[in-house]
Protein backbone atom coordinates (compact mmCIF):
# COMPACT_ATOMS: atom_id res chain seq x y z
CA UNK A 1 0.00 0.00 0.00
CA UNK A 2 0.71 3.47 -0.02
CA UNK A 3 3.10 5.20 2.44
CA UNK A 4 0.76 6.45 4.96
CA UNK A 5 3.35 8.79 6.65
CA UNK A 6 0.00 10.79 8.01
CA UNK A 7 -0.41 8.51 10.47
CA UNK A 8 3.35 9.24 11.80
CA UNK A 9 3.48 11.31 14.98
CA UNK A 10 6.27 13.80 13.87
CA UNK A 11 4.57 13.85 10.47
CA UNK A 12 1.14 14.37 11.87
CA UNK A 13 2.27 17.31 14.36
CA UNK A 14 3.99 19.16 11.91
CA UNK A 15 1.07 18.65 9.25
CA UNK A 16 -1.74 19.91 11.58
CA UNK A 17 0.09 23.40 12.40
CA UNK A 18 -0.08 24.14 8.20
CA UNK A 19 -2.44 27.05 7.14
CA UNK A 20 -4.39 24.50 5.53
CA UNK A 21 -4.49 22.19 8.48
CA UNK A 22 -5.46 25.57 10.24
CA UNK A 23 -8.00 27.33 8.14
CA UNK A 24 -9.05 24.97 6.46
CA UNK A 25 -10.07 25.57 2.48
CA UNK A 26 -9.26 29.17 2.79
CA UNK A 27 -5.66 28.37 3.77
CA UNK A 28 -4.90 26.89 0.83
CA UNK A 29 -3.56 29.36 -2.02
CA UNK A 30 -4.55 27.08 -5.10
CA UNK A 31 -8.37 26.50 -3.54
CA UNK A 32 -10.13 29.57 -5.24
CA UNK A 33 -8.54 28.20 -8.49
CA UNK A 34 -9.95 24.45 -7.72
CA UNK A 35 -12.88 26.07 -6.75
CA UNK A 36 -13.50 27.62 -9.92
CA UNK A 37 -13.04 24.62 -11.88
CA UNK A 38 -15.86 22.37 -9.67
CA UNK A 39 -19.45 22.07 -11.01
CA UNK A 40 -22.27 23.17 -8.99
CA UNK A 41 -22.95 21.22 -6.06
CA UNK A 42 -26.67 21.41 -5.13
CA UNK A 43 -28.38 18.21 -5.57
CA UNK A 44 -25.06 16.16 -6.39
CA UNK A 45 -23.11 13.15 -4.42
CA UNK A 46 -19.88 13.97 -4.10
CA UNK A 47 -16.60 11.56 -2.97
CA UNK A 48 -13.58 12.82 -1.73
CA UNK A 49 -10.47 11.03 -2.29
CA UNK A 50 -7.87 11.68 0.00
CA UNK A 51 -10.18 13.77 2.77
CA UNK A 52 -7.62 14.59 5.37
CA UNK A 53 -9.09 16.79 8.29
CA UNK A 54 -12.68 17.08 6.09
CA UNK A 55 -12.54 20.53 5.17
CA UNK A 56 -14.02 20.01 1.43
CA UNK A 57 -16.45 17.64 2.10
CA UNK A 58 -18.37 20.03 4.91
CA UNK A 59 -18.00 22.51 2.39
CA UNK A 60 -19.69 20.28 -0.04
CA UNK A 61 -22.55 19.81 2.26
CA UNK A 62 -22.82 23.86 2.66
CA UNK A 63 -23.04 24.23 -1.35
CA UNK A 64 -25.97 21.87 -1.11
CA UNK A 65 -24.58 18.50 -2.05
CA UNK A 66 -26.91 15.55 -1.53
CA UNK A 67 -24.38 13.32 -0.29
CA UNK A 68 -20.60 13.61 0.62
CA UNK A 69 -18.19 10.69 1.22
CA UNK A 70 -14.72 11.22 2.12
CA UNK A 71 -12.21 8.42 2.05
CA UNK A 72 -8.98 8.93 3.39
CA UNK A 73 -5.71 6.37 4.63
CA UNK A 74 -5.06 8.02 7.54
CA UNK A 75 -7.17 7.18 10.76
CA UNK A 76 -5.76 10.23 12.79
CA UNK A 77 -6.89 12.46 10.13
CA UNK A 78 -10.47 10.56 10.16
CA UNK A 79 -10.72 10.83 13.32
CA UNK A 80 -10.83 14.62 13.35
CA UNK A 81 -12.71 14.62 10.50
CA UNK A 82 -15.74 13.15 12.02
CA UNK A 83 -15.36 15.15 15.30
CA UNK A 84 -15.67 18.00 13.17
CA UNK A 85 -18.52 16.96 11.05
CA UNK A 86 -22.04 17.16 12.25
CA UNK A 87 -24.21 16.15 8.96
CA UNK A 88 -25.93 13.13 8.39
CA UNK A 89 -25.66 13.45 4.72
CA UNK A 90 -21.67 13.45 5.14
CA UNK A 91 -19.82 9.87 6.06
CA UNK A 92 -15.30 9.08 6.00
CA UNK A 93 -14.23 5.69 5.20
CA UNK A 94 -11.13 4.29 5.82
CA UNK A 95 -9.19 2.99 2.41
CA UNK A 96 -5.96 3.02 0.67
CA UNK A 97 -6.32 4.64 -2.61
CA UNK A 98 -4.52 1.75 -4.35
CA UNK A 99 -7.07 -0.55 -3.11
CA UNK A 100 -10.16 1.31 -2.90
CA UNK A 101 -13.54 -0.09 -4.35
CA UNK A 102 -16.77 1.91 -5.21
CA UNK A 103 -20.19 1.59 -5.87
CA UNK A 104 -21.15 2.01 -9.97
CA UNK A 105 -22.72 4.96 -10.00
CA UNK A 106 -22.36 5.95 -7.32
CA UNK A 107 -21.70 10.15 -8.01
CA UNK A 108 -21.51 12.65 -9.61
CA UNK A 109 -18.21 14.60 -8.53
CA UNK A 110 -15.01 12.97 -7.69
CA UNK A 111 -12.65 15.28 -6.35
CA UNK A 112 -9.20 14.93 -4.84
CA UNK A 113 -6.60 17.33 -3.61
CA UNK A 114 -2.74 16.96 -3.50
CA UNK A 115 -3.58 12.99 -3.31
CA UNK A 116 -3.12 11.33 -6.11
CA UNK A 117 0.47 12.21 -6.51
CA UNK A 118 1.07 9.28 -3.83
CA UNK A 119 0.06 7.14 -6.14
CA UNK A 120 1.75 4.66 -7.52
CA UNK A 121 -1.11 2.97 -9.61
CA UNK A 122 -3.00 6.10 -11.41
CA UNK A 123 -4.36 4.45 -13.95
CA UNK A 124 -6.58 1.85 -11.40
CA UNK A 125 -7.91 4.36 -9.34
CA UNK A 126 -8.74 6.25 -12.64
CA UNK A 127 -10.77 3.32 -13.99
CA UNK A 128 -12.44 3.22 -10.36
CA UNK A 129 -13.34 6.72 -10.41
CA UNK A 130 -15.16 6.44 -14.27
CA UNK A 131 -16.89 2.99 -12.90
CA UNK A 132 -18.74 5.42 -9.99
CA UNK A 133 -19.35 8.19 -11.88
CA UNK A 134 -22.55 8.67 -13.47
CA UNK A 135 -21.87 9.75 -17.58
CA UNK A 136 -20.78 13.42 -17.76
CA UNK A 137 -19.92 13.02 -13.76
CA UNK A 138 -16.58 15.00 -12.88
CA UNK A 139 -13.43 14.46 -11.75
CA UNK A 140 -11.77 17.72 -10.53
CA UNK A 141 -8.13 17.51 -8.72
CA UNK A 142 -5.22 18.84 -7.49
CA UNK A 143 -1.39 17.41 -7.43
CA UNK A 144 2.03 18.81 -6.81
CA UNK A 145 3.13 19.96 -10.08
CA UNK A 146 5.33 17.63 -12.15
CA UNK A 147 7.83 20.31 -12.31
CA UNK A 148 7.77 20.22 -8.49
CA UNK A 149 8.12 16.08 -8.33
CA UNK A 150 10.48 15.66 -10.57
CA UNK A 151 14.40 17.45 -9.00
CA UNK A 152 15.86 14.49 -7.63
CA UNK A 153 17.25 17.46 -4.99
CA UNK A 154 14.56 19.93 -5.21
CA UNK A 155 14.98 23.54 -3.29
CA UNK A 156 15.62 27.01 -5.11
CA UNK A 157 18.98 27.37 -6.80
CA UNK A 158 21.26 30.61 -7.05
CA UNK A 159 21.53 31.77 -10.55
CA UNK A 160 25.08 33.27 -11.81
CA UNK A 161 22.87 36.24 -12.24
CA UNK A 162 21.71 36.47 -8.77
CA UNK A 163 18.26 35.40 -9.16
CA UNK A 164 16.50 32.37 -8.18
CA UNK A 165 16.15 29.13 -10.47
CA UNK A 166 13.99 25.49 -10.14
CA UNK A 167 16.55 23.00 -11.21
CA UNK A 168 14.41 20.72 -12.96
CA UNK A 169 16.17 17.81 -13.92
CA UNK A 170 14.78 13.61 -14.07
CA UNK A 171 11.53 14.86 -15.75
CA UNK A 172 10.98 11.78 -18.14
CA UNK A 173 12.03 9.86 -15.38
CA UNK A 174 8.82 9.14 -13.31
CA UNK A 175 8.90 7.11 -10.16
CA UNK A 176 8.99 7.40 -6.51
CA UNK A 177 10.92 10.64 -5.12
CA UNK A 178 11.85 10.58 -1.71
CA UNK A 179 11.65 14.16 -0.40
CA UNK A 180 12.56 15.91 3.47
CA UNK A 181 8.45 17.98 3.74
CA UNK A 182 7.56 18.24 7.32
CA UNK A 183 9.38 14.43 7.97
CA UNK A 184 12.30 12.76 6.53
CA UNK A 185 11.90 10.32 3.42
CA UNK A 186 8.54 11.35 2.60
CA UNK A 187 8.00 9.06 -0.76
CA UNK A 188 5.75 10.76 -3.63
CA UNK A 189 5.57 9.84 -7.11
CA UNK A 190 6.58 11.57 -9.88
CA UNK A 191 4.57 11.78 -13.34
CA UNK A 192 4.64 13.94 -16.29
CA UNK A 193 1.85 16.25 -17.46
CA UNK A 194 1.31 13.83 -20.15
CA UNK A 195 1.23 10.87 -17.79
CA UNK A 196 -1.76 12.66 -15.93
CA UNK A 197 -3.82 13.63 -19.40
CA UNK A 198 -2.81 10.79 -21.28
CA UNK A 199 -3.92 8.55 -18.36
CA UNK A 200 -7.32 10.72 -18.03
CA UNK A 201 -8.21 10.21 -21.63
CA UNK A 202 -7.19 6.39 -22.05
CA UNK A 203 -9.81 6.17 -19.13
CA UNK A 204 -12.66 7.48 -20.56
CA UNK A 205 -12.40 11.18 -19.61
CA UNK A 206 -12.39 13.65 -21.77
CA UNK A 207 -10.38 17.21 -20.46
CA UNK A 208 -11.88 19.74 -19.03
CA UNK A 209 -9.31 22.19 -17.96
CA UNK A 210 -6.07 22.17 -16.38
CA UNK A 211 -4.30 25.16 -14.14
CA UNK A 212 -0.88 25.42 -13.58
CA UNK A 213 -0.52 26.87 -10.30
CA UNK A 214 0.99 29.74 -8.68
CA UNK A 215 -0.63 32.88 -6.79
CA UNK A 216 -1.65 35.96 -8.59
CA UNK A 217 -0.90 39.66 -8.20
CA UNK A 218 -3.72 40.41 -5.34
CA UNK A 219 -2.06 37.31 -3.80
CA UNK A 220 1.63 38.18 -3.93
CA UNK A 221 0.13 42.03 -2.73
CA UNK A 222 -1.22 40.17 0.72
CA UNK A 223 1.91 37.59 0.78
CA UNK A 224 4.72 38.88 -0.61
CA UNK A 225 6.68 35.98 0.15
CA UNK A 226 5.00 33.60 -2.25
CA UNK A 227 6.20 35.88 -5.47
CA UNK A 228 8.88 33.34 -6.17
CA UNK A 229 6.17 30.53 -6.63
CA UNK A 230 5.31 32.14 -10.09
CA UNK A 231 9.06 31.35 -11.15
CA UNK A 232 7.58 27.43 -11.76
CA UNK A 233 3.97 26.09 -10.79
CA UNK A 234 3.72 24.38 -7.30
CA UNK A 235 0.45 22.69 -8.30
CA UNK A 236 -1.03 20.80 -11.31
CA UNK A 237 -5.32 21.17 -11.22
CA UNK A 238 -7.28 19.51 -13.77
CA UNK A 239 -11.02 19.17 -14.74
CA UNK A 240 -12.05 15.68 -16.76
CA UNK A 241 -15.12 14.53 -16.86
CA UNK A 242 -16.58 10.94 -17.89
CA UNK A 243 -17.32 10.26 -21.38
CA UNK A 244 -20.26 8.20 -22.61
CA UNK A 245 -19.52 5.35 -24.31
CA UNK B 1 3.93 40.22 -37.96
CA UNK B 2 6.10 37.68 -36.54
CA UNK B 3 9.53 38.14 -36.20
CA UNK B 4 11.22 36.49 -40.09
CA UNK B 5 14.11 34.79 -38.52
CA UNK B 6 13.91 32.46 -41.26
CA UNK B 7 14.81 34.78 -44.07
CA UNK B 8 17.91 36.19 -41.70
CA UNK B 9 21.16 35.46 -44.27
CA UNK B 10 23.09 33.96 -41.33
CA UNK B 11 20.16 32.85 -39.98
CA UNK B 12 19.04 30.51 -42.64
CA UNK B 13 22.59 29.18 -43.69
CA UNK B 14 23.03 27.80 -40.31
CA UNK B 15 19.81 26.72 -39.79
CA UNK B 16 20.26 24.87 -43.56
CA UNK B 17 23.15 22.87 -42.05
CA UNK B 18 20.61 21.07 -39.05
CA UNK B 19 20.30 17.71 -39.74
CA UNK B 20 16.93 18.13 -39.59
CA UNK B 21 17.32 20.50 -42.79
CA UNK B 22 19.92 18.05 -44.46
CA UNK B 23 18.07 14.85 -43.90
CA UNK B 24 14.46 15.78 -43.27
CA UNK B 25 11.75 14.48 -40.88
CA UNK B 26 14.33 11.43 -40.05
CA UNK B 27 17.08 13.80 -38.94
CA UNK B 28 14.51 15.22 -36.41
CA UNK B 29 14.55 13.04 -33.17
CA UNK B 30 10.93 13.74 -32.17
CA UNK B 31 9.07 12.98 -35.85
CA UNK B 32 8.70 9.03 -34.70
CA UNK B 33 6.42 10.46 -31.89
CA UNK B 34 4.68 12.96 -33.86
CA UNK B 35 4.15 10.70 -36.63
CA UNK B 36 3.01 7.82 -34.51
CA UNK B 37 0.24 10.66 -33.57
CA UNK B 38 -1.11 11.27 -36.98
CA UNK B 39 -4.38 9.82 -38.72
CA UNK B 40 -3.84 7.33 -41.54
CA UNK B 41 -3.54 10.43 -44.96
CA UNK B 42 -4.63 8.27 -47.74
CA UNK B 43 -7.24 10.22 -49.37
CA UNK B 44 -6.94 13.12 -46.80
CA UNK B 45 -6.80 16.78 -47.40
CA UNK B 46 -3.77 17.93 -45.55
CA UNK B 47 -2.39 21.52 -44.72
CA UNK B 48 1.34 22.17 -42.87
CA UNK B 49 1.55 25.80 -40.85
CA UNK B 50 4.83 26.85 -40.95
CA UNK B 51 6.33 23.81 -43.70
CA UNK B 52 9.75 25.28 -43.86
CA UNK B 53 11.75 23.64 -46.63
CA UNK B 54 8.42 20.89 -47.08
CA UNK B 55 9.79 17.86 -45.75
CA UNK B 56 6.78 16.81 -44.41
CA UNK B 57 4.32 17.98 -47.24
CA UNK B 58 6.22 15.53 -49.78
CA UNK B 59 6.32 12.69 -46.98
CA UNK B 60 2.26 13.29 -46.99
CA UNK B 61 2.11 12.70 -50.62
CA UNK B 62 3.45 9.57 -50.26
CA UNK B 63 1.39 8.09 -47.86
CA UNK B 64 -1.22 8.80 -50.40
CA UNK B 65 -2.64 12.56 -48.83
CA UNK B 66 -5.61 13.68 -51.38
CA UNK B 67 -4.19 17.33 -51.55
CA UNK B 68 -0.89 19.02 -49.68
CA UNK B 69 -0.45 22.58 -48.86
CA UNK B 70 2.11 24.05 -47.09
CA UNK B 71 2.25 27.59 -45.45
CA UNK B 72 5.65 29.51 -44.32
CA UNK B 73 6.19 33.08 -43.39
CA UNK B 74 10.64 32.37 -45.24
CA UNK B 75 10.39 32.58 -49.29
CA UNK B 76 13.60 31.14 -49.13
CA UNK B 77 12.32 28.41 -47.44
CA UNK B 78 9.38 28.08 -49.84
CA UNK B 79 11.93 28.14 -53.05
CA UNK B 80 14.03 25.46 -51.64
CA UNK B 81 10.21 23.59 -51.02
CA UNK B 82 9.15 24.34 -54.51
CA UNK B 83 12.78 23.19 -56.07
CA UNK B 84 12.29 19.65 -54.51
CA UNK B 85 8.63 19.06 -54.45
CA UNK B 86 7.20 17.17 -57.85
CA UNK B 87 3.77 16.46 -57.14
CA UNK B 88 0.60 17.98 -58.48
CA UNK B 89 -0.85 17.39 -55.47
CA UNK B 90 1.09 20.13 -53.08
CA UNK B 91 1.11 23.43 -53.25
CA UNK B 92 3.43 26.26 -50.93
CA UNK B 93 2.07 29.58 -50.32
CA UNK B 94 3.94 32.62 -48.29
CA UNK B 95 1.72 33.88 -45.12
CA UNK B 96 2.46 34.69 -41.97
CA UNK B 97 0.55 33.04 -39.80
CA UNK B 98 -0.64 35.33 -37.32
CA UNK B 99 -2.84 36.81 -40.44
CA UNK B 100 -3.42 33.01 -42.09
CA UNK B 101 -6.64 33.17 -43.51
CA UNK B 102 -7.96 29.70 -44.54
CA UNK B 103 -10.87 28.26 -46.67
CA UNK B 104 -13.89 26.66 -44.36
CA UNK B 105 -14.08 22.89 -44.69
CA UNK B 106 -10.82 23.05 -46.82
CA UNK B 107 -8.62 19.91 -44.88
CA UNK B 108 -8.89 16.96 -42.91
CA UNK B 109 -5.69 17.28 -41.24
CA UNK B 110 -3.85 20.39 -40.12
CA UNK B 111 0.50 19.98 -39.02
CA UNK B 112 2.39 22.24 -37.87
CA UNK B 113 6.48 21.45 -36.26
CA UNK B 114 7.81 24.18 -34.35
CA UNK B 115 6.42 26.88 -35.49
CA UNK B 116 3.64 27.55 -32.97
CA UNK B 117 6.00 28.95 -30.32
CA UNK B 118 6.59 31.94 -32.22
CA UNK B 119 3.00 33.18 -32.63
CA UNK B 120 1.81 35.75 -29.89
CA UNK B 121 -1.88 35.00 -31.34
CA UNK B 122 -2.78 31.44 -30.27
CA UNK B 123 -6.42 31.65 -30.19
CA UNK B 124 -6.72 33.40 -33.39
CA UNK B 125 -5.34 30.68 -35.06
CA UNK B 126 -6.95 27.89 -33.77
CA UNK B 127 -9.99 29.68 -34.57
CA UNK B 128 -9.18 30.08 -37.98
CA UNK B 129 -7.76 25.83 -38.11
CA UNK B 130 -11.12 25.11 -36.81
CA UNK B 131 -12.91 26.51 -39.11
CA UNK B 132 -10.38 25.43 -41.95
CA UNK B 133 -11.10 21.52 -40.51
CA UNK B 134 -13.69 19.42 -41.16
CA UNK B 135 -16.17 18.41 -37.75
CA UNK B 136 -13.45 15.42 -36.43
CA UNK B 137 -10.95 16.60 -38.00
CA UNK B 138 -7.41 16.70 -36.70
CA UNK B 139 -4.71 19.20 -35.62
CA UNK B 140 -1.30 17.57 -34.65
CA UNK B 141 1.37 19.73 -33.73
CA UNK B 142 4.24 20.26 -31.81
CA UNK B 143 6.24 23.28 -30.19
CA UNK B 144 8.78 23.72 -27.82
CA UNK B 145 8.12 22.63 -24.48
CA UNK B 146 7.09 25.70 -22.29
CA UNK B 147 9.76 23.97 -19.74
CA UNK B 148 12.49 24.86 -21.91
CA UNK B 149 10.87 28.21 -23.31
CA UNK B 150 10.44 29.56 -20.04
CA UNK B 151 14.20 30.70 -18.32
CA UNK B 152 15.26 33.76 -18.44
CA UNK B 153 18.33 32.73 -19.10
CA UNK B 154 18.66 29.42 -20.68
CA UNK B 155 21.31 27.02 -20.66
CA UNK B 156 22.24 23.93 -18.59
CA UNK B 157 23.89 24.68 -14.86
CA UNK B 158 25.78 22.25 -12.77
CA UNK B 159 24.46 21.40 -9.30
CA UNK B 160 26.37 20.89 -6.25
CA UNK B 161 26.18 17.89 -6.71
CA UNK B 162 27.91 18.04 -9.87
CA UNK B 163 24.54 16.68 -11.91
CA UNK B 164 23.03 19.11 -14.75
CA UNK B 165 19.93 20.61 -14.51
CA UNK B 166 17.84 22.80 -16.10
CA UNK B 167 16.97 26.18 -14.69
CA UNK B 168 13.27 26.90 -14.74
CA UNK B 169 12.32 30.78 -13.85
CA UNK B 170 9.49 32.82 -14.97
CA UNK B 171 7.26 30.01 -15.96
CA UNK B 172 4.12 31.42 -15.34
CA UNK B 173 5.07 34.79 -16.79
CA UNK B 174 4.11 34.24 -20.64
CA UNK B 175 5.30 36.30 -23.38
CA UNK B 176 8.43 36.97 -25.41
CA UNK B 177 12.03 35.22 -24.81
CA UNK B 178 14.87 36.82 -26.93
CA UNK B 179 16.75 33.52 -27.34
CA UNK B 180 20.13 33.07 -28.77
CA UNK B 181 19.28 30.15 -31.04
CA UNK B 182 21.11 30.05 -34.26
CA UNK B 183 21.35 33.58 -34.20
CA UNK B 184 21.14 36.72 -31.55
CA UNK B 185 17.73 37.98 -30.85
CA UNK B 186 15.46 34.71 -32.12
CA UNK B 187 11.80 35.80 -30.63
CA UNK B 188 9.85 32.97 -29.28
CA UNK B 189 6.48 33.19 -27.56
CA UNK B 190 6.66 31.54 -24.15
CA UNK B 191 3.59 30.25 -23.00
CA UNK B 192 2.40 27.66 -20.27
CA UNK B 193 1.53 24.05 -21.12
CA UNK B 194 -1.85 25.14 -19.69
CA UNK B 195 -2.34 27.84 -21.87
CA UNK B 196 -1.82 25.41 -24.64
CA UNK B 197 -4.31 23.00 -23.84
CA UNK B 198 -7.13 25.79 -22.35
CA UNK B 199 -6.71 27.50 -25.90
CA UNK B 200 -7.06 24.10 -27.74
CA UNK B 201 -10.43 23.17 -25.64
CA UNK B 202 -11.51 26.60 -25.14
CA UNK B 203 -11.00 26.69 -29.09
CA UNK B 204 -13.68 23.72 -29.82
CA UNK B 205 -11.33 20.75 -29.71
CA UNK B 206 -10.92 17.88 -27.50
CA UNK B 207 -7.68 16.77 -26.48
CA UNK B 208 -6.55 13.19 -27.97
CA UNK B 209 -3.02 13.24 -26.71
CA UNK B 210 0.17 14.53 -25.50
CA UNK B 211 3.95 14.09 -25.34
CA UNK B 212 6.05 15.48 -23.61
CA UNK B 213 9.01 14.51 -25.77
CA UNK B 214 13.28 13.67 -24.58
CA UNK B 215 14.85 10.75 -26.18
CA UNK B 216 13.78 6.94 -25.66
CA UNK B 217 16.29 4.16 -24.31
CA UNK B 218 17.40 3.41 -28.37
CA UNK B 219 17.84 6.58 -29.48
CA UNK B 220 20.11 7.16 -26.59
CA UNK B 221 22.30 4.27 -27.06
CA UNK B 222 23.00 5.75 -31.00
CA UNK B 223 23.20 9.28 -30.18
CA UNK B 224 24.78 9.01 -25.86
CA UNK B 225 24.87 12.94 -26.11
CA UNK B 226 21.31 12.87 -26.46
CA UNK B 227 21.10 11.86 -22.65
CA UNK B 228 20.71 15.32 -20.76
CA UNK B 229 17.37 15.63 -23.36
CA UNK B 230 15.88 12.98 -20.60
CA UNK B 231 16.42 15.76 -17.62
CA UNK B 232 13.73 17.78 -19.38
CA UNK B 233 11.70 17.60 -22.39
CA UNK B 234 12.69 19.68 -25.28
CA UNK B 235 9.65 19.22 -27.00
CA UNK B 236 5.82 19.54 -26.35
CA UNK B 237 3.43 17.19 -28.84
CA UNK B 238 0.09 17.69 -29.31
CA UNK B 239 -2.86 16.06 -30.97
CA UNK B 240 -6.47 17.32 -30.69
CA UNK B 241 -9.69 16.84 -32.84
CA UNK B 242 -12.42 19.21 -34.39
CA UNK B 243 -15.57 19.07 -31.95
CA UNK B 244 -18.53 18.52 -33.66
CA UNK B 245 -20.83 21.89 -32.56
Amino acid sequence: MTQNIYDDEHFFHRYSALPRSVQGLDGAPEWPALRAMLPALRGQRVIDLGCGFGWFCRWAATQGAAQVEGFDVSERMLERARRETQDSRTRYAQTDLETLSLQPGCCDLAYSALALHYLADLPRLLAEVHRALLPGGALVFSVEHPIYTAPRQPGWMQHASGSSVWPVDGYLDEGARSTDWLAKGVIKQHRTVASYVNALLAGGFSLRRIEEWGPDAVQIAAHPEWALERERPMFLLMAAQREDA
